[in-house]
């Protein structure tokens, strides 16, 4: 039996939820894939801080100390920014590490150039949990796209703007109110210009159009609007219409070839299956030239639904072979 | 580049669809999966009638002929009932073929028994088309569960039914002329028995929970109960308090290790997730304990989601690498 050596980069909530998620599941992860998986270094900007106990003699500030371990096998990155995370994860598939990341800015830009790096190196990119938490879009796409051709994306890809919009509706309050308690609960931040400007969810859509078209459109011509437009007036109007607003991000291939995106407040009517997604729900409807339109629902977020698609990213790839010329 | 053999069993509807889908995709799947598929052989009752043209000559009512073609490598099958599928799987199985499977009947029974098998001559054994159509259920069940555990399953698996119970409530018209009007687009066979009794749901329910909990309760154990129970006054008595019928099959995982399941007619509130599921699409709800609820909404029928799913079977088959061995 062997012992593979897991990093986790970022000790946050996702990053947390990782570690107890490998600790949890080990025999089962055992079992299934073979291998006794040990959390060996944690990279932390403040190694001195333990976050969960047990795990200070793991932590260190420094990628070099992470890339030293012997016989490190996969880095789960969960961090913010695209930098250092990028520069990080290139060293790791470098090292011939398998590599999973939470982190949907570095990714929207980098991940083609990493997806290719790792290809070269023969290991696995996982990237389930960068768009729409722990509602496994990405697998599930891939699965259906082998055969069908994708033709337009629609989805409510920020828990906080659909929190705030059903709250707007349900209880007729200004958008600041509702934005309040979203802050309030923890579904948004101090600062909530990502998510309410549209900005969080349009990343998202780039890794999405990647995946789903083998491209992204110029990001310059993506028309991001936010939520923080929609008055109480306009949420009245639409009430007494049966329609709902939602915070959509959409990509679509034209008949010409051209990929439009936008991403924008949309009104939808009863029969759109994106009308009845609600609260901080996340969810992802794609329309296929065979099947037609599926449509994902799910948690958008959190420290369990988004640890446990990165490790379940892991355990694909370890069942896929990816990589098994690594030696561990 | 290698030329693959296909075959086709049984050229209803979903027959059909794979047959025009490996024609139209033969392109995308040599560039994707580095292989030209060929159809060589399609099995049927009456191998004089032409159903699809220029296939005549790949018409046969033999299994022995089909598996007596050179380089045979995977074989579709879209037949009804257990037999004679079950044995033509089996014995392509020790053939070395892959198999991909539409038949929720025989799965439900033999399923357990087929993937066996197929591990033991090292083939792969693709059943996404038996539970729910064009909905990629089954990949996502097993991309999720890798680390997650399913708790419970919920799922309106017939279409039929639903259409039936969406008509009943929106024209308020009683069951049988519901049944008529689904009976009249093509929805439910002129014996509507399996869809309206609950049967079918029943069967895709039990394969779901050979896939989430790797058994099936005891099958006598189970009650069934059909859509042809409710009444105009039920439905109008539902519609007043806001709530919903629909035709739920359901299996879950108690504390004390117990599966216990049922198919029924079953009143859901505006929050559940099968609410907002009209006509004769198909959902399936399915509660982990890491991520919580996820739900899955698409077409549950009809030639070209079905068809298209059990082609993207062989493509992931071909991509995981399973029967490598295989000679081909």
């Amino acid at each position: 039996m062997a012992t593979i050596k897991a990093a986790i980069l970022g000790f946050g909530t996702v990053g947390q939820g990782i570690y107890h998620i490998l600790k949890e599941r080990k025999q089962e992860l055992l079992e299934k894939l073979g291998v006794e998986l040990e959390v060996a270094k944690i990279l932390v900007t403040d190694a001195s801080k333990e976050r969960v106990q047990n795990t200070l003699h793991l932590m260190t500030e420094s990628i070099e100390d992470v890339l030293a371990e012997p016989g490190l096998h996969v880095v789960f990155e969960a961090i913010v920014n695209e930098e250092p995370a990028f520069s990080y994860l290139k060293r790791a598939v470098e090292h011939k590490c398998h590599v999973i990341t939470a982190n949907k800015v570095m990714f929207a830009k980098r991940g083609q150039e990493l997806e290719q790096l790792a290809k070269e190196h023969g290991v696995g990119v996982g990237y389930e949990a960068s768009v729409a938490g722990g509602v496994p879009v990405i697998k599930t796409l891939k699965n259906i796209l082998l055969v069908n051709n994708a033709q337009r994306i629609q989805g409510i890809l920020n828990g906080t703007t659909n929190f705030i919009l059903t709250k707007m509706r349900i209880e007729n309050v200004p958008f600041e109110e509702a934005l309040s308690e979203a802050q309030r609960l923890g579904y948004a931040e101090a600062d909530p210009y990502n998510d309410v400007s549209g900005q969080d969810a349009f990343k998202k859509l780039m890794i999405l159009s990647s995946l789903a078209f083998g491209e992204q459109p110029n990001w310059a011509e993506i028309e991001v609007i936010g939520v923080d437009t929609i008055s109480q007036t306009d949420m009245e109007a639409a009430n007494l219409q049966n329609l709902r607003y939602r915070h959509v991000a959409e990509i679509e291939r034209l008949a010409d070839g051209t990929l439009v995106g936008k991403v924008t407040p949309l009104l939808v009517d009863n029969v759109h299956p994106l009308y009845s997604i609600d609260d901080v729900n996340n969810a992802v409807t794609v329309d296929t030239d065979y099947i037609g339109t599926i449509t994902l629902v799910g948690p958008g977020a959190g420290m369990y639904p988004t640890a446990s698609v990165m490790v379940e990213d892991y355990a694909a790839i370890m069942l896929k072979g990816v990589g098994q010329a690594v030696s561990i």
